[in-house]
């Protein structure tokens, strides 16, 4: 039986709610908000969907005492507001956010809750670990989304200059899921190819910092269109889960704590059914391990002064 | 290959074509809006989606004539707000989805499109009328979901009562999707027994009035507590999709025209490759004949003096 | 995490492994063969297939101690050239089918297993009363599927006649998964009518002798054609072992034990996370009645006597 | 709509069809057999299945004419106990699968059929050049699973090395569907980094004609078990259709026609709506060069002379 919470019924975890649900994916569902009429119209939405649906998925609400044999957690809360408007990006969110942490973190520890703890709040980096700190949860248990959700940007963004397919693009946009992040272009390739060559190839001359600010941009220009970010996010934090859910050892770039650089930052690792299983010691530049490291700065000076 | 199109990207419209991307049911999708900047936010959250998806959807926006040759188009305009915070109920959005349908009919009727239109705008019933008769499109070709989401939210209601599956709920709610709609009590079913037999079987003692008022009212607790409702009838809409684009022959409740009542309304039909094949000639009792005259008379003379 | 095991991977089995597979609907999965080279063959080939799929399930095989935390077991060994070929029908396995049951249930139940067993073996109804008795379980936890796949064919020979999709055909075929079965007629409806009354609506005259013997032979003129019936038993099965794990409340016939008649046989009744929750009281003519204590006896009779 | 063919329902047909059904992937399918009995079989069969299932697929048997408007047919016959027991490997079917062509080829053409011919027949490359020769059939429009079934395979073996997910294994079987494959371990990576490189780090010592060994003789191993393959072969034929249906310009080692060599081989390629897109250009060394140069020798010597 499969069992996930989604702490924060807003944009991004209703939709992660939606999906667990028209997907048939989970037999069972909680879901918590400080806004209890919230969350009672979302269960019951999604209760009407589902006399449409093949599948079933037992919803139920606002009790933390259910989350005890969770297997994912999903904690979606936050003001993307604060970020959309207010000054530092991401940032803006933090002290809300850390607000909300230190009132859901024991609440969620309390519940003799064990499973796995999925973060798609902001700054993604810094709260993921203060989660993780406040919850006493183990480091491999709690990760973030972070820059699993830029790299789909990334793999778009240059898919779209050869007219590939995205899934097609490999390669890792790395750091903190914000303003500080790279893409490590080294490990870029398409079809096989060296992104350079694959360049060369097509008689291509890419602009590396465009490609690079369009990246970065792409949540800024959903975010001014339509209010928040949802879809994509929600997707990478599912596809996430499930890896928890069938121990599948996914390869893929998320927020985990990163020993060296004593920060939990977006970096390739392994997903499997005790969250980050372990990190990938991939391959990239100097240069690029000096922007990772510029990135871990930024991530922990900030995190110590806000 | 399945081509979709979506008029109208608002909570309904974009959760349609989350649907139609995340479950893979869509080989193409063309997203419609007069907000130019949110169809392309949509349009970019799909897109970043799909990177962490094993399907793909080809999405393209803005542009009438790329619905030339799509299979369905669903029309999700609207103003929410106007139904939520404005006088009589979903009537109090007719004036501005009516100026909607004057812009996009002719615009829709002249791409070339000749598939079928599944529409979800309010007042359901008069606007896929007016949408029909605007546009001038076949009758079997435009219909709307109706009274097949209060359908789902009796069956939920009805299915509390007894802990059993929504599913195993049958029976219709007929006429206006809106206060004059009702219950066709005598053709609810649970588990194969009349509602009442089974009622009497379990010792349950069913207060149909309340049922009933907890089956209407359902899409106005959810508007209350998200201020907007999208998962049911998203599921719903597409559901109907499915069915045309495979010929399923599905027989559910949907708005669509009633001859006898020279009306559209909400009443059991089979949906299949040309929309509605027919409308199934179901066993009511006299009052419920009344009621759906009732029902038939007040969409009626709404629509003539609005 | 749901877990799930085969019993016998003979055609109907694998089906069901390669459905739990390819829909990603395990999480993991135990093969169990007395052929240990076909077992260790399915799982390479299901293996084989997860590189190109986008779920993921462990599977091992051979081991009943991996069956201790399986959420259902399916049992599907048999001889299905015994049926095909020898007297009797799906009588003439039960000889074989009885001492593989022999073996089977006290290795199932030494394992600790206390998950739902579902039965696809012949006779049906017989064989899973006797891997009921062997192994030790709760009634409620062992159950076959008996009528749930004749009801599907009853459900497509009945629909052919009318050109209605099979899935707006509702009724029963109860009693045995065998000779002695017969479709409750009473029960049959179509798009919400009776199938009398249907039929003389669309002035058809229906001989039901002979819709009957479609229904019933329905599994033979397949069993002619490819030596075996594969797809409609493993997806019935599939959709019940779905019920379990999602807790659906699913309504369907299914064979399991009848107090009043003393014997597993195909009747109406309710799966959820226990196995059979309870048998409907569903309401029958006192033929179909008389008919079912028929069907009952000729498998009280038959177990005893074989 | 999706309509879809399959010429030969043998076990890799049926899984093919069934796959399509199960997953709701096809909205119409047309099945085709030189035994007329057993299409009827598979095609009630299919049908049971469809009243369990959510998701609507028309069967139709037998005409060639129902082709003229597929979009994808699958050519998935021949004799597999040839190559089980026969010498010489799977080009013990040829004599046998160039007679089916003669008899299909003309057929399929002149349905009026124009769209993407998907070969899993044996051998591979050179049958798959054959029917595109026969049927006239454009190069880009006819292709053959290829080295995409080895390449899974060789996926596996790699990944039980190190405990991974094969998902995360990259690389490419290249040249014959047969006895001169070879695996181009340049191109094959784990979790972003080369092979060698991998298992340095994790301090394994890689035999690699022994994975090879493994890989090539994957398919053999699961012969010997179960009689014939059908999982693996199905996912990779229906993951290929996929790809065309949704024009996904997906990557991956296909058998196509190959200029400089002037044979069909199992080579990366680029898959889309017009079937292979193109022949990527990936980097392979000398040595592997030469391995494929001597794969298309095999295979044009082989079909030259029988």
């Amino acid at each position: 039986m499969r069992k996930f919470g989604v702490i924060g019924v807003g944009h991004v975890g209703v939709t992660v709610a939606y999906t667990l649900v028209t997907k048939g994916i989970a037999d069972e569902l909680v879901l918590i908000d400080t806004n209890e009429k919230k969350a009672l119209a979302e269960q019951l939405d999604l209760e009407d969907a589902q006399a449409r649906l093949d599948t079933n998925t037992k919803i139920k609400i606002q009790d933390y005492s259910d989350l005890e044999d969770a297997d994912v957690v999903f904690v979606t809360a936050g003001d993307i507001e604060a970020t959309r408007t207010g000054k530092g990006g991401r940032w803006a969110e933090f002290e809300e956010t850390k607000e909300i942490v230190k009132d859901i973190a024991p609440k969620l520890k309390n519940s003799g809750f064990h499973g796995v703890v999925i973060v798609t709040m902001n700054p993604c980096d810094a709260i993921a670990q203060y989660l993780q700190e406040q919850g006493g949860f183990d480091r491999q248990h709690c990760f973030a989304t972070g820059t699993f959700l830029d790299t789909a940007r990334m793999q778009r963004v240059v898919s779209e200059q050869f007219g590939v397919n995205a899934k097609n693009v490999e390669g890792y946009v790395m750091g903190e899921h914000g303003e500080s992040q790279f893409v490590a272009w080294s490990t870029v390739r398409i079809n096989g190819r060296q992104l350079k060559e694959f360049a060369e190839m097509n008689h291509k001359t890419l602009d590396y910092d465009d490609l690079k600010e369009q990246a970065r941009l792409g949540g800024w220009r959903i975010l001014e269109g339509k209010g928040y970010t949802s879809f994509g996010i929600a997707t990478c934090a599912v596809k996430l889960a499930e890896a928890v859910i069938s121990d599948a050892q996914l390869f893929c770039p998320v927020s985990s704590y990163n020993e060296e650089l004593d920060t939990y930052l977006g970096q390739p690792a392994v997903v499997g059914k005790n969250g980050v299983e372990y990190v990938a010691d991939i391959q990239i530049t100097d240069d690029e391990k000096a922007l990772l490291k510029d990135s871990a700065e930024t991530i922990k000076s900030k995190f110590a002064t806000m």
